[in-house]
C-alpha cells in the first residue's frame, strides 16, 4: 500500500493523477485541491480546479480542452448573452448542474469537502478529491490595472496582463479541509502536480500549516516540472515566471520547490539542467518524459514519480 | 389617455395583461407584480410571477402552461437531478439564464425593479412591469405541516395542504418599489386582476401604504373575478377559500374585495350572484365572458372591464 498526496491545481494536476489512479488503488490517493481559482458568478458558487480533476478522474472530461465536460452545449450561456448578461465565462448547460448542486448545498450550510466527497462519489469516484480549505480562499492578482480577481485576469482578460505580485485573500485565516493534514502526515509520497506554481501550488501552501507540513515532510516529497523547454505545458506560468524575476525554466521552478522537496522531476527535453538543479537546490533530479499525451504517458509519468520518491526516501 | 395600473399575480394576471396591453398603448400600463412567491433556489433569485407576466407579454411563455418558456429544455435541470440535486422545481435552459441574469445583478447591488425594467426593455416591452417592492417579502403558508415557505407549499407538495393561515414575511418593512405609488396614484383605472386573493394580491396589499392608497382610489378600482362557477380557473383559491372559512364562490371573492374596489367584474356563468354582490358588497357588478381562451378573449375582458370601471368612477 503506498498512500498518495497529490498537491493540485487544475488541467496538469488532473492528467497526473488520471495516471497516478491507474497505478496505484485509488482509494490510496488523495487530491488536494486549489480553490484559490474559485469564483461567484450569478449567485454561484464556482470551483474550476475541483471540476477539472473531477471530470477528469470520472472521464467526463472534454478532451480538446482538459476542463468542462464532454458533450457540452450552451444553451443558458447563449441566452444569457442575448439578455446582456455575464457571458465572458464560459459554463455549459451540464457544467451548469455542478455548481448548482454545489451552491444549493453550500446555502444549505455543507462544507465544500463534504459537497465535493458526495459529488465524486456519485461520480463513482474512489479517491479522495478534497479542496485544500473548506474555507474562503481568493487568488487576486496585482497587475498594472490594479488588483484582479483571479478569473477576471485569467478567463476575462485572458491571462496578458504582466503579474507583479498576487495575495491569497482569506489565507490567514484559512484553515485545511478536514483530511488535509492527515493526508499529508499519513503519505507514503506526496506530490507536487505540474501545475503552475504562483497560481496553483502557492494558494495551497498558504493555508495555514500546509506548507509546513509539506516542508517537514520533504524526503517524501516530489514535484514534477510544469515548465518544458522553458515553456508551460498550458497556461501563463512561463509568463509569472519572468514578470516576477525567475529563471523561466525548469531550474526557475526548482529553486521555488527547493525548501519543499527532495526529488524533482524534469522533463527530457531539459535533461541538461540535471546538474545545475542538483547542485543549486540540492534536490534529487530524475528525468523522464513529462507531456502528458496519453493515458500511458500519464501512468508513465506517475510511476515514475513515485518510484523516484520512493527510492530517495 | 389611459392609464391603468394591474395588481397582479402571474398567469391570470398574464392573460389579462395580455389582452389590456392590446386593447390601450402598451406605455399607459402598470404592472405592480406580486414578489411574494419570490424564492432562493441554489443560490439564484427566481421572481415567478414578474417572469411569467414578462415571457407572456413577450411572447415568449409556453402556451401549454402559462408559465416558462416555449421551446424550453431541461438539460441542466436533469443533470442536476442525476447528482442528487433538487429537481422539484422546474427549471429550464432558457429560463434559467433570466435567474442568472437577476442574481448576477442583484449580487451587483442592483435593484429588483431596475433589473425588471432593463430585462423587459431587452424583450422590447413598452409597459411597466414592477415589482411590488424591491424589499424582501416572502409568502408563507401555515398548514398542518408547519410554517411552509410558498413553493414548497405551490410546487413541491402540490398545493395539497389545507392553508390555515397565511403570513407575509417582510411586509411590515417592505416599501413600495419606486414606481407604484406613482402608479397607483396618477392611474385613471386600477384593476385588481383575476389572480389568487390570498397568494397573489394579499401580498402586493400587504406592502407599506399599498392597500391604503388602493382603498382611497376605490372610486376607480374593479376587481375582476378568479373564481368561475365555485371553481378556480387555475391554481388552489378555491381550496383556499373554503380552508380560510370564505364562501366557495365569486360572492367570497367579492366580500374581499369590497372594501378596495367599485366594480366587480363576474364571469356570465355566475351571473345570478349579481343582485347578491351589490347588495352585500355595494360594488357595481358588471358581467361578462371572463374566461381567457384567446386573444380575442383577453382583449374583450380587457377592454369590458376598463369600459367598466371608467363608466362607474
Amino acid at each position: 500500500m503506498t498512500r498518495v498526496a497529490v498537491l493540485a491545481g487544475g488541467v496538469g494536476a488532473a492528467r497526473f493523477l488520471d495516471g497516478l489512479v491507474r497505478v496505484v488503488p485509488p482509494s490510496d490517493v488523495t487530491a488536494i485541491v486549489n480553490v484559490g481559482d474559485d469564483m461567484e458568478w450569478a449567485g454561484l458558487h464556482i470551483s474550476p480546479d475541483l471540476d477539472t480533476i473531477t471530470y477528469t478522474l470520472s472521464d467526463l472530461v472534454n478532451p480538446e480542452t482538459g476542463w468542462g465536460l464532454r458533450g457540452e452545449s450552451r444553451r443558458t450561456l447563449d441566452r444569457l448573452s442575448e439578455l446582456g448578461g455575464p457571458d465572458w465565462f464560459m459554463i455549459g448547460d451540464l457544467d451548469l448542474a455542478t455548481h448548482l448542486y454545489r451552491t444549493h448545498r453550500l446555502s444549505a450550510g455543507d462544507t465544500l469537502s463534504d459537497i465535493t466527497r458526495d459529488l465524486t462519489a456519485r461520480l463513482g469516484l474512489e479517491c479522495v478529491i478534497t479542496p485544500v480549505t473548506d474555507d474562503r480562499l481568493r487568488t487576486v492578482v496585482c497587475a498594472d490595472a490594479g488588483e484582479l480577481a483571479f478569473q477576471d485576469y485569467f478567463v476575462r482578460r485572458r491571462a496578458s496582463d504582466a503579474v507583479h505580485s498576487l495575495r491569497f485573500d482569506g489565507a490567514e485565516s484559512a484553515q485545511p479541509a478536514p483530511f488535509v493534514r492527515d493526508a499529508l502526515a499519513s503519505a507514503d509520497a506526496i506530490v507536487i502536480a505540474p501545475s503552475n506554481p504562483f497560481l496553483s501550488i502557492d494558494p495551497l501552501l498558504s493555508v495555514s500549516g500546509v506548507r509546513e507540513l509539506v516542508r517537514s515532510s520533504k524526503h517524501k516529497v516530489a514535484a514534477v516540472s510544469p515548465i518544458i523547454g522553458g515553456q508551460a505545458v498550458k497556461g501563463p506560468a512561463a509568463d509569472i515566471l519572468q514578470s516576477l524575476g525567475h529563471d523561466v525554466s525548469a531550474l526557475g521552478v526548482a529553486r521555488i520547490y527547493a525548501e519543499l522537496a527532495n526529488v524533482f522531476i524534469l522533463d527530457q527535453e531539459d535533461a541538461s539542467l540535471a546538474p545545475a538543479i542538483e547542485t543549486e537546490t540540492g534536490m534529487r533530479v530524475v528525468v523522464m518524459p513529462t507531456l502528458m499525451i496519453d493515458v500511458d504517458a500519464k501512468m508513465a509519468l506517475a510511476s515514475g514519480t513515485l518510484k523516484a520518491v520512493l527510492d530517495a526516501a
